[in-house]
């Protein structure tokens, strides 16, 4: 079986591999206050050009998540995000049980838009019977593939500095964002456009791994608290530096983004030449074809995917997603066996 | 520098290493429903002769006892420790961050009593002003290096059946007290001892891991909900269970537990002839002598360890931790560096 | 100024209010645990015809809504609520706060569905990633002044047996429901309707109160202590037991709900003959006319109303709610003045 | 039975009790934004000469407590409390279940020394292992019956000053605290000693009630949004306004504190006079004397106390709690039957 399913089927790339084999018998000093943990942090800040930021490295998204939005969130204040937002569907309420309410709007393409937060702004009014939204949480890529283009995102963070809202960026996947052939920000552009985003290493090329980086010191104080309080605080805490260090020295982290978004590129366009519409327009590593159930049924013989859900009576819109380690060969089979049905 | 630190300070035992990189580029289903991570839960039910145990692998020790507790208690019932249980001091408040209290009692060796257990619960005698105990948590070894008999153990746990409590085993440095030579309860035995435990590999060759053994499938429903939730389902969770693969495809755990053990038997002895004392008398891979601060003064320009607590005016006590990875020489050179000062 | 803002702008029924006075001197044991409490417990047990049922008694909705949630419900477990559902919209994030999903679905008549049910279960499919859904919560009259029919009850509180979800009813202004003219659902039905009911009183007749009734006990057990830890049991418990024993022993607690519906009933007809339509077909005793925004203006000169929102582009829609002390000659005079301008 | 059980067994003074009942009509706006809180919070604010303090008010202790400590603290601090605090061990859990620890600190006399403070703070030492002590909560009088001095009280603020921590005193007994004999603190001194305090009314003259008071209006932010939250916006919120207009209009609230220590002091005169001796020495309306176990059986007969431990083989200690309202005859009778056994 060859695997769609997801960006987090392998292992690591072989660089990070080889440095967590050559550094594994130094003795460092736990939870992060090692020298691997500290070069990483340097690159990343550099990257961002951002010699505040907090940078701090846990293992999961999830983790990333709710530390962030915990941390600064009074306990009455909420975030908004869009319905099919991760921390809305996919993280079994994690953001609820740490005491905070998701407040979701509808959207198709995945993003979040100023006149949404307006609107529940306006809802809220600043009624202490309801939440007080004062979070904007939003995902680039989006669930569905899309990106923000720089625009949209100055618009989106204007309105939140406006209304003094904090704006955060789940970069689950960012690597591919940052690499799509549509993207117009940079690493270096985001301290300017949000007040945290977090850098997803474990769907590019890690073990695991997301770098959590806080714009503002003022958000960043005391956060190992939070970190050490949720079970994040990894006793060898070298092995995300050491990864982040691979990652992030040379462009290793952008290379690995840009060849899952080939790979997904190609795999777009022998779907449409065969005939195919899609969820959403991608340029990014998640591809949402609508195929017929009686092509899926054939195509499940050989390759693993998700259905996404239902289109019409007799098809679906499935989740083909490539990865750092998607092979080109794999793509040209279930193209092969697609226009062979 | 020579650390003694800790037992988290190096990577992780060469099988496991080597199984990691050999196991690279297989695409396996995500958290953990891989073959591996299977093959693994069958080994740990295995060695416990519990083959309806639940066994959940996560990242950190942490999230391991936050999770268990949280997924198992009513909001107003709380979990008894010895003050410097790991819950209680070293967690930044992770239980009562899920909304538990934990109610601490006072000990010298680091070991809970059926008789304080009773007290407690004399104490509490159902009233609802007050919290409703009801789980008791003890770690084996415990903080200070201690274990308890089986003799102990059955004791409590007979007393924890007859008031309806759970008793939580955290076992973070298990390995050391399965091979303790003071030791007399086998990995086949918690099963009849408690109601949970919780079998640590961070400490003990691999890079991280906590296995969360639940006997009575009752504890173990729906657990994943809470794993994802506290954000301990790792994606790529066969990392968990490549690593577990390792240690209990035949006895390494058991061995590099010896190991430690050893090394720290080694010291001990050694510190014991110079002529010091030692706050508690561990058979386990950590020591607390007691030494002039003049003498750790010299010490610490080679060796790292931590200080646990003034013993006197010019004394205190420190912590000395071995690990599967400790060598003979670092031992003998601190050794011979004591006697010589 | 006339209010017709909410039905808690006055003190207590008469009868209520001597009881007070008449009782003020005796000494009894706190907490809810005096002969009061005790008469009023058997009353409601009574009168719902259900000997085993758990009545708990609170001052106010919020805290009835958020102790009984958190007390049935394990951490990973959500609530199913319309959007315009108390909890999801009113509370502040009361729910979320103790670590709660709430999972709302849209609703034009304030009502849940039994396939919208169907479809929040079939959307979560048991899948960890997501919340479990374990809760249906509902309000009798909804927030929209709607009632369920016993028909729709009936069909809601099977699927939920079906799929092992509780069916907890907040009938904050269940008086109203239960004497409004559509109504075919009496007290003694409840027990067979849902799994908890809470009989509101702050909204007929009470200084405060909420009487929590959990009709099985297995949801009963232990429920003080999570009253007490909410901060929720009152220490001169007894004023809640006066209040509802007052109430209850005889039909006081109906008749005030009548008189709020006819107070209502007259002001819809009023309004209906003056030429204006409804949001929603209420004959419990809130009511949502769509006025002009300049018939607005004038009227809200002499009375007090809260605006519900816009309907078109100069008009809106708005609350009238009447209460158990509501007087005959304040909706003559609104009627009048509507009809002068 | 006679009742020294406790200082709620009764109603609400005869004033109180007629400004509610001449107040039971007027139609006022809902949840505290009525003209008698207005005015309530002005003879409130005037008594500690503080105009820019928030005041607001609670049905009960338990509330205020968790609202101002959850709404302060991050949600990695904790705050620091003797063994015997109300939060530590009345409240089931009520801060835990918000997330934060409560570290206790043994004490004889129920009170916190600046000392103990001092070797909290050495002990955590900003780990981020350990929780964030950022609150010292103290109760005045304490729940041993005994009161702060201006010089102990300014020497425990200066000391939490110093380190950045909030001073937060539960007050629930303050009028007993302000009118003991032993007392040289007015409300006037408060704004200068502490952060916030609590001036709690159930257990002085009012139905419920308790006045949370919080000095530095960077605390008091949106506090009403965590009220809500947390289930203790009380509806009619007139109720609490009312009640503490009366009891601060005039001095009322002193003399009936002054009145419940008379009567106490008279039980502790003739209790010693009788030969017995008192855990502590107590100038308030909480009195521990330590009898016989054969004497209290036979006054068990006749009276309502507490039993709140053993004091040696046959001997124990037991509450005394006089209120407001305990009749001079039942202080005589219950000393006439001591003296007479």
């Amino acid at each position: 079986m060859i695997s769609f399913l997801n960006d987090y089927s392998e292992g690591a790339h072989e660089r990070i591999l080889d440095k967590l084999v050559k550094t594994n018998a130094e003795q460092t000093i736990g939870y992060g206050e090692d020298c691997h943990t500290e070069k990483a942090v340097a690159y990343i800040r550099k990257a961002l050009r951002c010699p505040d930021a907090g940078v701090f490295f846990v293992v999961g998204g999830t983790q990333a998540n709710l530390i962030f939005i915990s941390h600064v969130l009074k306990p009455y204040q909420a975030a908004i995000s869009v319905d099919t937002g991760h921390i809305n569907t996919h993280e079994t309420g994690a953001i609820e049980a740490t005491g905070h309410k998701v407040y979701a709007v509808p959207s198709a393409d995945g993003k979040v838009t100023p006149r949404q937060v307006e609107e529940v702004l306006a809802f809220h009014h600043g009624d202490e019977h309801m939440v007080d939204p004062r979070m904007v949480y939003i995902s680039n890529p989006t669930e569905l593939g899309t990106i923000y283009s720089k625009k949209e995102l100055s618009a989106l963070y204007d309105l939140c500095k406006k209304h003094d809202l904090l704006l955060y960026i789940d970069g689950a996947r960012l690597a591919s964002a940052l690499t799509s052939v549509q993207n117009d920000i940079s690493l270096a552009d985001y301290p300017k456009l949000c007040d945290a985003v977090c850098i997803g290493a474990t769907k590019c090329g890690a073990l695991f791994g997301e770098a959590l980086v806080v714009m503002d010191p003022v958000y960043s104080q005391k956060m190992r608290f939070s970190i050490k309080q949720k079970g994040a605080l990894l006793a060898k805490g070298r092995l995300l530096g050491i990864q982040y260090e691979g990652l992030f020295e040379d462009d290793l982290y952008l290379r690995l983004g840009e060849h899952s978004n080939c790979m997904a590129a190609k795999l777009k366009r022998g779907i449409q030449k065969a005939g195919y519409s899609f969820l959403t327009d991608s340029y990014t590593n998640q591809q949402f074809p609508i195929l017929s159930d009686a092509v899926l049924a054939k195509l499940s013989e050989n390759y693993l995917f998700s259905v996404w859900g239902k289109a019409g009576e007799d098809k679906s819109v499935i989740r083909l997603v490539t990865s750092w380690m998607t092979k080109d060969a794999d793509v040209d089979s279930f193209l092969r066996d697609l226009q062979n049905i």
